[in-house]
């Protein structure tokens, strides 16, 4: 069997159950999304990635919103359709309005053009870059 | 000759002119970085490229360091070398803190990473994330 | 009609025959994946990425399932959804364990992650690393 | 020794050679680049390269200046420095001026944009495209 | 609600109809794609958008056709599947044959391989191809 | 200054020092490369991603060099320049030999013409690789 399906809560070893609370109660929401219900198959990456994202996406110098929005705009130069349906929700609970996505997409599309262009044309990097 | 080299302002004909006046006045500078003088050789991709730049960079509903900081997270997936070296500079010009700059990292590492294991494991995207 | 469909063994010619039989032989399997069905609109591009692909694949410095699995690798980082199911299934048919699985994924991961961090950063190549 | 370094025409074996010679006779030129010089140290891989490229790139449905331009194009996206200078090059002796450089620059980059921008905006296939 | 809905003309405000009517003008075509619809949620982005697309699209140094086909081939490098399908559609409206598909097909699977296998080798750029 | 500078291990705090002595055990090696030395600017970045690479790294269902010329896949796939250099000669201290070294390329580079040969032709998933 090639695809690993998800793992229910109740179907759930102890150490990932362990993970999937975590992550609901670190989220204030009442349940799990498919990535994690996934990646359950391997418990010890489980584990890793969460806290991992726990450690990297809490607030910081960054406010979590600015963060969820630099995690959609990675998702969508990727082209990773389920983490720009995930993430983009993720964005949008934390407070990302519509305008604020669509300038996020704007962003995003004029930034992947002219890296294009950029590396394209050859373009040397200035010594005021350097230094 | 493959390589275009950049055009200075005192070689540059007068459409030229005009795009480096308004981006040094835009960005309240006196100089202009290679991406521009190598794109001067085809003064209308200039002019476009500028103008949108222009507006999209503009403040909106997301202010202009969330949006610099969103075109270096682009440049680093894309692994764009001239363009992670110009707007993280532009970034840290328009107060980006090595603090911050860190966080960006790792939320582009940990974006790249998560991106591919969600599409490595073929996981489907829920059903609450479709509407 | 934009899309081309698969074109099957009964309705193929006969230089299309002549490939579906040899990757039947080679693969001992007695049905043929839809890429290949495609392609095969493309006899001749047909036949060398075939016989590419049987040379490259056989058996040599690195045994099949190890270079399965790194085409599953590649596969998984350019986020080609038909490539990802057809390989993945590949690599279990040549001994690809769950577990082995499983450590791809992570090592996949792994490697997207610090390929951007280091790009990101701006990290200079070690004099060790060049001879 | 981590990097393998050009084999040149003097110190190659005759079946490298022979690439080498058919390479310079195709292209009408008295030179061999790196790219072949550094592949020579898998004479298989070379002679297999080659000889796609040979039958690829020749003049056919498509002429062999728009095939050029559509290396560069991918060459570009993919951000490969040595494909990209080395395919600017074979487009100009080919015959690309720099207005065709200058508008496939500008294609490409905005194919880039607009490819990102629809992703992100996850619009749906039309019907009218899929038939 | 994460996803943007296509918006119908008769649902337009004024401004969306008369970029709605420029595409389908200047494309001699009675409907809109899906981009497009979608996109009308931000009206600055589609004006500026299709307005770039226009000028850059539009007959010049290089013929519409092989600018679609280079269209064809970064959203392919892209792996975009909007993109691919709705410009491969476009390409076939403006004269691709399907021999000239299957062409470009081979020369963007072809420079994809040599891009990696020669980034793989670290291969030197050549004095030849700097200036 | 935008560009963080390797950090030695003589100016190093203790908490990076802890790291610099794990890899340097772990590796049985005496010096430290530049990723690491760079991203000791932010000690918790460095601690997070040591450890998970020493966890993911380790040997397991999969041997160490299957696991380090994976990483050089990804990392040729996404032309990271950096970390080709660094795990192509950390794949040769765990034993890659110039044989296997050179199967790897081919197989990075058949595996990325057919990623996008699949797609371009959007060929979809046999109901064999679903289940």
């Amino acid at each position: 069997m090639p695809i690993f399906g998800p793992i229910e809560y109740k179907d759930a070893p102890p150490e990932v159950r362990a993970v999937y609370d975590d992550i609901m109660t670190t989220r204030k929401t009442d349940w799990i999304n498919n990535f994690w219900k996934v990646l359950a198959h391997d418990p010890v990456a489980l584990k890793r990635t969460w806290e991992d994202i726990k450690q990297i996406m809490a607030p910081g110098a960054l406010d979590p919103l600015t963060k969820e929005m630099i995690y959609v705009a990675v998702s969508v130069t990727n082209q990773c359709h389920y983490c720009i349906a995930s993430h983009t929700v993720s964005a949008q609970k934390k407070g990302m309005t519509d305008a604020m996505f669509k300038e996020l997409m704007s962003v995003v599309g004029m930034a992947n053009e002219t890296n294009k262009m950029s590396t394209g044309y050859q373009v040397e990097i200035d010594e005021q870059f350097k230094k």
